[in-house]
């Protein structure tokens, strides 16, 4: 008889239910995205959303309907009534016993979650803490995979660190970018961020924060930075969906600048935060 | 109100069953192991248990008891009665919302499946084509994790050209191994293999492998070859818990050797199977 175990309980293996099934358990085959709400309006659903169909399409998972998907985040958006909503959801490529190849008739799976994102004050206005860490990803963070291992053992050994985020370092000594998160650097008046290759992820956070600093008069520098670079940078800051931007403070023990958050750093959060509305 | 969307259907978030806020769902967050028997004997089992003690120690997975994770085996081994036994199980980080940081106090989560082996007859009477692709993995592949989409990328690519198997290469255009097997070529009466590193898991199979090339007078090498190198070996074959030894006949096309399964591939094979019984 063939078998399934939980913890400490066996039962026949027809009886599992369909989501242990899922790919997502076995391989992390699946893409996600993660979208919020600013005062009751989603931001930026429609470049998730472009995100969410390319990464699709970089694993072969096929027979998504973008507009499925759009009609789903918004029902269960308006269910949930979050003016300030975290909308997490991902497709993973269907249930089907363990193989590493998949069939062509494989259904995908979706699943969404809906919180409440609580504005953290302290961060923003007081900025954050953060280490650097090897950067053990795959080589193609273009994608947003399930794949988050590396990225999980990364922030837990920032957090060890008393760091908000961990900044990822490749073989090369270059910083790709943070855990979850993309890093900028200004110097003088220039943003200077690294360029998006298949290592990076193309964050539409990062794409905003540029369009920030067009705005109020900032140059732009795609190019990586060396830790020690990035240690001398007159401002530091992460970008992120759910947090926009948050000043970096503290980089590997030591303070940015004069240790406050910058001043162009909290003039394109503002910025930022007009497009929101 | 805080929800949660499972394909088309909207519910509470605290409806939610516990599996699907399983660390494995989102992260990929937990080790496995695949374990066989033969002829109702477990392979090799302290070994596995000892490489899977590893895994969970590499990414910080604590409170698992290594001696209950044995009981449960061969409790569900027993349970299952199948002589050719294909074991598969996973220890994941446990269940909790959705972040990167775990808590202290998660529990870890155990499940097991267990199958039967198909013998194929064909793959080790006549050998398999293989394919090269780029390796995509994570640079902690000494660690088996569950973040497996470039695994299950790679061999899908080789399904696609007919191949059984995908050997991976890396950015110096090197032989790392296979998405799922370790990779040998035998050069006159040399064993060639890539030597364990953080990019290699320390297969099991790989190990008897190289006891029985010993056995049967064969030197070794534990160096990393390229492509060109390996299409120029005498013989090639994979290794791999749930196959042993099956003889690659083939490569990225073209014939290996006299493109039918080499005299030592076979010879090894047969040692290897003395030290099932």
């Amino acid at each position: 008889m063939q078998v399934a175990m939980i913890q400490d309980e066996i039962l026949a293996l027809e009886e599992l239910e369909p989501v242990y099934l899922d790919r997502a358990f076995y391989f992390g085959d699946g893409v996600y995205e993660v979208v919020r709400s600013y005062d009751g309006k989603i931001f930026a659903l429609e470049e998730h959303l472009q995100r969410f169909a390319n990464s699709l399409a970089a694993v072969g998972i096929t027979g998504v309907n973008i507009e499925q998907i759009r009609r789903r985040v918004c029902k269960a958006f308006d269910a949930a009534g979050i003016a300030n909503a975290h909308i997490y959801f991902h497709v993973t490529r269907g249930s089907a016993p363990r193989k590493h190849i998949w069939d062509a008739d494989l259904k995908p799976n979706f699943f969404l979650t809906i919180t409440e994102i609580a504005y953290n004050k302290k961060e923003h206005t007081e900025g954050i803490a953060v280490s650097t860490h090897p950067d053990w990803r795959w080589k193609r963070c273009d994608i947003k995979s399930l794949n988050l291992l590396p990225n999980v053992l990364a922030r837990q050994d920032a957090a060890r660190k008393g760091c908000a985020e961990a900044i990822l370092v490749d073989e090369a000594g270059l910083i790709t970018e943070g855990a979850g998160s993309a890093f900028f650097a200004i110097f003088k008046r220039k943003l200077q961020t690294a360029p998006l290759t298949a290592n990076i992820l193309p964050s539409i956070t990062r794409k905003y924060t540029i369009k920030a600093g067009e705005n109020i008069g900032l140059g732009l520098i795609e190019k990586t930075l060396t830790p020690q670079q990035a240690s001398s940078a007159d401002e530091l800051f992460i970008a992120v969906t759910t947090k926009n931007i948050v000043p970096v403070v503290k980089f590997d023990g030591k303070p940015v600048g004069n240790g406050k958050p910058g001043k162009y750093t909290k003039l394109l959060a503002q910025e930022f935060l007009s497009f929101t509305r």
